[in-house]
């Protein structure tokens, strides 16, 4: 008889803020794979902002979570059972199997994880879909010159902190933004970032302004809010802003007062010569080897580092997700599924 | 004796519409060259949207005009007296020389302008700053593709047509928006473009969206505003924006009602993946050479054309002028001033 499959799907869909109210633990039997298939078991699962989006049913660059249908997202999975010759049992792969403890896989779409190499983890931060985001988007976009003033929010987090090394790496000044004291001295002290300002605090404006003497020329985009009021008066002429995220709205159920500053943001954009782009990590897919060669070589010369936030078994999912959103969470935020 | 010089000072800064107040016209004696510099005399001044932004004291990319100096502006000039064995009496030149009737310059920043090849009026307008603009600004920002679509504002200007005609030599289709049926159907009918809208219409976005089946690639941001406000809902994942000028907002005295709509700028930047980008034609120069070869080539093989509206008298800049901020010339607004 086949195992118990828990799965987390999407109950209902939040307008604001997401509660327990809008997730469903269901349990039902794993599927058994058919020719050609493959059973995978999850061990990890990442959790990570993107996914707010697909709660909602606004169009956007990916087709949102059908309502009964399992949460969206990223695992390290285990082969527990296959019909396909090039994968055996115990294989671990990275595959888009969503919020469940087992799925149904073709080898198409999946991607092998040698634990030799690296924690499997690391499949789903640093050196997984986050660590590419860093990548891609700051060196392609962003294009940190030597001596360069780098500004970067959700700087503790696995895209933002990685983003942040590897602006050091190419001799750019960093500046991080995090929430609390705990985050911000990480970033200097271990991240060896070479400011850090918390963004609790009561001017950050005014820190910002402080901590970036020359200005910005590069602001990567992760949060949106008050971070990006506080950089659009730094950003140096010729500034780049890679525009990866905007966290801070993603539960935003109304527009903020008026007026409508949008004319002030593209009198900027003009004056200044801004180059704003957005972008998602899959725009860059054919960077993967680049990606993968250099942050593993960084990683084993330890140029480069990294921290993980692990959540204890599936069913705490929603509640960590929903933190991840405040920003509870500290490093790469992933649920050991089994 | 030195002949009269008229200038035309800026009185005071406009607060909104700029009108006649603003302006000056004084009357003074043309200065004498000294050793090694040349005395201009103005024939042509070009007439430019961007000189709005010159009246403000707010910072831009440029320094802004003194009360009581002469606006600034390039002319086409002859030279009147010369103490540089390079530059004879009666050759033609282009140099920022503002408005006024003679000025003295030296060699630095002064461009020959050579009739033989093409009418001196051009220097000012398709084979001068605003045709640069529209080359630089659409080959380097908005890269159009063969079958893509590329929508323009103010496309009977000098800017805008030369973006059509361009965009339509690299292949794409070309959808230009003008003020009333006459400019209209000059674009259809002389330029070729493949259609074009009139925004003082009832339902732009409407129309703009008929004319659009397929979406937008690149939007070449010259108004802002209300064709702005149009474009954003049609563009195309990874489209195109170079920006350009905002001209529908250079006389506005206060930011739109609320809400405030930049998060929604911010998330159709981020999920379309959008690329904005601002410049001035002077970020560019390196591409004078490659500007100058191809579209004179353009123009002696028929491919583009230009319009030009030609006023006359030094005296009547600045109704031209004030005309031009409400769409009221028709192609290159140029000041016949000797």
């Amino acid at each position: 008889m086949a195992a118990v499959n828990r799965r987390i799907v999407l109950a209902s869909r939040p307008h604001g803020e997401p509660s327990a109210a809008h997730f469903r633990l269901e349990e039902g039997r794993a599927p058994t794979p058919r020719d050609g298939e493959i059973l995978l078991r999850t061990r990890w699962l990442s959790l990570d902002p993107y996914m707010r989006g697909r709660m909602s049913a606004a169009k956007s660059y990916a087709e949102p979570v059908a309502i009964g249908e399992p949460m969206t997202g990223e695992v390290v999975a285990e082969v527990a059972a296959s019909n396909d010759p090039a994968y055996a049992v115990g294989d671990l792969v990275a595959a888009f199997s969503g919020w469940q403890d087992y799925a149904i896989a073709t080898g198409k779409g999946l991607r092998r994880v040698d634990p030799a190499l690296a924690p499997p983890t690391t499949a789903l931060g640093i050196l997984g879909m986050p660590g590419m985001t860093a990548y891609a988007g700051l060196l392609t976009i962003g294009r940190p010159k030597p001596g360069e003033t780098v500004v970067v929010a959700a700087a503790a987090g696995p895209v933002g902190s990685l983003v942040g090394q590897i602006a050091r790496i190419k001799g750019a000044r960093v500046v991080g933004i995090a929430g609390g004291p705990e985050k911000c001295a990480y970033l200097t002290e271990t991240l060896g970032f070479d400011a850090a300002l918390d963004h609790r605090g009561d001017d950050l404006p005014g820190a910002l302004a402080a901590a970036c003497p020359g200005g910005i020329d590069v602001y990567f985009e992760n949060v949106g809010g008050a971070v990006f009021e506080a950089v659009m008066p730094l950003l140096n002429d010729f500034a780049r802003m890679p525009v990866c995220g905007l966290v801070a709205g993603y539960n935003a159920t109304e527009l903020p007062a008026g007026p409508d500053r949008t004319p002030l943001l593209m009198r900027a954009i003009l004056t200044k010569r801004l180059h704003l782009q957005g972008f998602i990590v899959w725009d860059f897919a054919d960077q993967a080897p680049a990606f993968q060669r250099d942050v593993s070589d960084w990683l084993k010369a330890g140029r480069v580092t990294y921290r993980e936030d692990i959540v204890e078994g599936l069913e705490n999912a929603p509640e960590a997700f929903i933190g991840m959103l405040r920003g509870r969470n500290f490093g790469k935020l992933v649920v050991r599924v089994a």
